[in-house]
């Protein structure tokens, strides 16, 4: 697939798709974490997002755009868990059948939130199997549409609605955004939200946050080619998977991230303990990680205005209850 | 004592001096309980408040309005925690030493986290000893004012700050509130709000809900008197168990409120699990009533626009991790 890079105004044309059907999201500011962060912490809480992540605007700006005559044949889509409820719910709101491919290792509750969109799931094994190969199968015979996790230019823009919101309500609270901090499993919000802010809030430095040991974008940064991760699954972290960033990603935030940061599990199981004791917010670990990072004070936020994406809270209750325990 | 009711003045007033020190919480909505109770539910999110309830909001409302030469003394509260974690942070504020005198049931978490505010935590039996009593008696000792949990009218005032922002957000969201639900313990939250909306929102009705057992505002609105719960303890909302209205409050609520609800405490905990799964909120047992009216089909919210308080968040992570179980 060739596609453009994704504009501006497509991030604005996004917007006003998504608006009275996306959440726009609060962004929180919490006394006790300004207080440990010696600067302000301004949290964008995607967690609250329709389906719980953000994944729902991307998915909606896609299948929002798609020609009447490609209803009929459905979508389909293959995803670790938040994407595919976005594409579900997003699919259900346009009257169209939905199929997510989904890794057998997707939290339950993933697994079971698509469903109850009225999607269908067909499982594989992120080690040995191609989810890409399946879903290209599956949508072939079906006359289906993919909707890509990350690599498209209407996702992106629809991510992008993230930076959009972010910028506007930072400028209401008074904040000069010094940095944003942003997790990245394909790349896609983070590329949205770098496009949004190169326009209104160009000094902001942009920095990728990943797990241990999947710092695919971090790397790719450094060495300026798109490089892979070792291992395709071990992680907390389950939405920060993919093998490496995509192609139209890294052509987007190649230039326009300022680096990228790793979190150790145990400090993000620190951070969804502190948002759950402090914040009285439920976030994934894979939504934690910027976070984290702040916890673990690898950015420096002193007397700094730092904005960070809660970007997801779909976490299986007996993990989450094993993560708080002891927090308080 | 004998006070004035706060005026609708006060309130305004109220919400002058919080500016820049509580949290504007938001007012969320939810794709997934719109559709469950067929019409518009607005959450306004008091659990994302400094100090993780409403309480910071009276709290500070009363202690920035001591003359000067009272800071020295101190304040002493009583409370189930919400307040005392309230009064804390607000005493620390104005650089006061605060006393708190607490349950010996109160969940850790908020003996904990008054402590980490700075406050002394002074523990008593709930069933036996008069809490009031013993912290006259201190305050007595030390010179030091007493900052009440409901029954005083610039806590009144500064709780209505709730209902000021509950109004403008509605109205921001293109809502007009039928409804508003809310819990009271003491009942300072709901007076403050009646006080706002009877103003802002005269339309709506203003319902409280309380757990079974511990229903003595909806028992004093029918009988027209102060009605006494028979139990001091016992009930999962450790957050709404004062023994009866307030003087004061009362004095407000009385012709100002349509009416009350109870929940029972299976609701209460599905409440608190919805808001986990769907909601992504951290909510305790007694900031959750509301919401537990709602989803178990005790309000007509059909077709309607229903606004309710989730009070407060300040939940043991044990006792969390119990009622999530199974959600999902």
């Amino acid at each position: 697939m060739r596609h453009e890079l994704p504009t501006f105004a497509d991030i604005e044309a996004a917007a006003a798709r998504l608006k009275g059907l996306a959440a726009h999201t609060p962004l929180l500011e919490n006394a006790a974490l300004n207080e440990l962060a010696g600067g302000r912490v301004l949290l964008k809480a995607e967690t609250l997002q329709r389906t719980g992540s953000f994944k729902f605007r991307g998915a909606w700006n896609c299948i929002a755009q798609l020609p009447p005559e490609q209803v009929k044949g459905g979508v389909v889509a293959y995803s670790s868990g938040n994407h595919a409820q976005g594409v579900a719910a997003a699919a259900r709101l346009r009257g169209m059948p939905a199929l997510i491919v989904m890794p057998c290792d997707t939290p339950l509750i993933k697994q079971e939130r698509t469903k109850s969109f009225g999607a269908e799931v067909v499982l594989y094994d992120r080690a040995t199997e191609d989810r890409e190969a399946i879903a290209r199968r599956i949508a072939d015979e079906r006359g289906a549409v993919i909707v890509p996790p990350f690599e498209h230019p209407h996702i992106i823009a629809g991510q992008g609605t993230v930076g959009l919101e972010l910028a506007a309500q930072a400028r209401e609270a008074g904040a000069a955004l010094d940095t944003v901090l942003c997790g990245a499993s394909g790349g896609g919000l983070i590329a949205g939200i770098a496009l949004a802010l190169e326009k209104l809030s160009p000094a902001t430095r942009i920095t990728v946050v990943e797990p241990e040991g999947f710092d695919d974008h971090r790397r790719s940064l450094i060495s300026g080619q798109r490089e892979k991760n070792e291992r395709a699954a071990g992680s907390i972290c389950d939405a920060l998977l993919s093998a490496q960033p995509g192609q139209l990603t890294f052509a987007i935030n190649q230039s326009r991230l300022a680096g990228g940061i790793t979190v150790s599990e145990d400090e993000v199981r620190r951070a969804v303990a502190f948002a759950f004791a402090e914040l009285k917010l439920v976030v994934e670990p894979g939504g934690a990680v910027s976070l984290a990072a702040v916890l673990a004070g690898k950015v420096d936020t002193k007397g700094r205005s730092t904005g960070l994406v809660l970007t997801g809270g779909n976490v299986d209750p007996a993990l989450f209850a094993e993560m708080i325990r002891g927090a308080g």
